[in-house]
């Protein structure tokens, strides 16, 4: 459905769930608490389910919107959920029941009784801004939110998916009270000194494969403990090998407990499809971004990635 | 005059020589290039004044726009310049004789016959955006060069001068075919092996004051030598100490050689004001982005400033 019929299907429902993805970023959960509000501006009962993965930088948007224990709701909504395999642990037992999906992913599975998919946005947030415009007024406490989930899934309006219909989603977010200059300093222009610590190790240790064109970059255990870095630290970091003059595919992987290895891949708009390796990896996301966990080492991680890129790139 | 107004001007002129600053950036170069594209494309005769400093990065924009040898203009316009004493040799025979003005910084010294100022505005790339929609069509060869002037000078929206505006500037540019991820790609996440290496040695060498508010980082003639570093692996450095978690004013300082350093502040909006602290220095700029030049060793440069910032403090 269009947003205008979701925004009519979330008038004539109440009690209301809000579900956010898997290892839960700035959008899924800049959605959850623009929508949470705007719902609740609306006159409707609504919570967002508690993602025990919240990072500390984005708690304060859910502050007196989650859920209480033992709420039962009567409609479900997800945001920014592209998959049933993105479900949290907590959000399993809604797997069947939800309402409605709002979602930008291409790789939408359309789990839900109803969809709005607009999958060329650049962020989810982008498609909730248009929804809460139709269920009321855009108040400054539902556009911080939002400009947060515009905001972060395009890097701050700087990776290849930043697109025009994002930054007027942006223009109206800050007109309706977003304050930009505070949340680009808190979300994009704030680094730890573990942080910084980290890429600087990263960096001394990046491999180049392919006359240069592919980068490597690996967080194992042992690095993580030496900079007594944690999972906050190593947000976003993907992004980092990228920006080395010639690389035009960027392999980000990450050590986890139990020998496994989480992969990330960032690549050139129009370029290599990320998506397409990942998925023989058994993973997905989109084409200049995915993602896929596997078994193995970190030198086995790296070594399979390296021979999926090959093979899409044979295939192309 | 109004961006309408200086249209009007610049349709019942003709031969133009346009004017960019000192130590030329993205603003002042994407305006010109837009300007002189769009003065052609209206039937005017147009040239950009041959700017010696300008970096590898920005010479494509100007390709085939620079004025021949001798060009004898009739009408002069300067884009984003603010003061005389930022006119570079090349440009100082016109010093008195700028017949428009074209400008966004707050300390205008108007020295031109005609001024078209929009202090309000993040980039000068805005105003000249308005003024070429006035002239003719918004081509895609003129609005990337305008996505440039208006991306780099607010740090591709993450800077505390992003506002609405600017947001919707780019979102018109880039329906009018501004290439937005091939240039933020160029413009902003791509770096040389020694940029990363010089950023990772001032992190390295970073020192805190005033309670871990105020950052210093020096890039010392020794460590760009050691680097084999020039002056275009440091552009824009000046933002790198300001990402620490806790500091609030970041100071960047730059040996020059023959004994000179050159200072570049930024702080966070509403905090300490960085054009006050640069006045006591002989400088000037804007409240969250100022710089100065001065006689004195990094750390004689490094001493003054910290005493500008406390004056300024003090008598806030």
């Amino acid at each position: 459905m269009t947003p205008k019929q979701a925004a009519d299907f979330l008038k004539t429902h109440d009690n209301y769930l809000i579900l956010t993805h898997l290892r839960p970023d700035g959008d899924t959960l800049g959605c959850a608490a623009g929508l949470c509000r705007a719902l609740r501006q609306a006159g409707k009962t609504a919570h967002v389910l508690p993602n025990p993965e919240v990072h500390a930088l984005y708690r304060p948007y859910l502050e007196g919107l989650l859920a209480p224990e033992g709420y039962e709701p009567d409609t479900v909504v997800s945001v920014d959920i592209a998959a049933r395999g993105l479900f949290p642990d907590g959000a399993k037992p809604y797997l069947d029941r939800v309402d409605l999906a709002i979602d930008h992913h291409p790789s939408q599975e359309f789990f839900a009784k109803e969809t709005c998919l607009e999958a060329g946005r650049a962020a989810c947030g982008e498609i909730v801004l248009e929804i809460v415009k139709e269920l009321g007024a855009l108040t400054a406490e539902i556009a911080a939110p939002l400009y947060v989930a515009v905001s972060t899934d395009c890097g701050c309006f700087v990776y290849g998916n930043t697109n025009a219909a994002a930054h007027r989603a942006a223009a109206e977010l800050i007109e309706a009270g977003a304050p930009v200059a505070a949340l680009n300093k808190r979300h994009f222009r704030t680094k730890s000194f573990k942080r910084l610590k980290l890429e600087s190790a990263l960096i001394a240790g990046m491999e180049l494969y392919e006359n240069g064109t592919v980068a490597v970059v690996a967080t194992t255990l042992e690095l993580m403990a030496s900079l007594q870095a944690g999972e906050e630290d190593a947000e976003d970091i993907a992004a980092l090998a990228g920006v080395l003059e010639g690389v035009r595919t960027s392999v980000t992987i990450r050590e986890l407990p139990g020998g496994r290895c989480k992969l990330s891949l960032r690549t050139n708009p129009g370029d290599l499809n990320a998506s397409r390796v990942c998925a023989l990896l058994g993973g997905g996301g989109h084409a200049a971004a995915a993602g896929a966990s596997m078994d193995g080492t970190v030198e086995q991680t790296k070594r399979a990635v390296l021979e999926a890129i090959r093979k899409v790139k044979a295939d192309a």
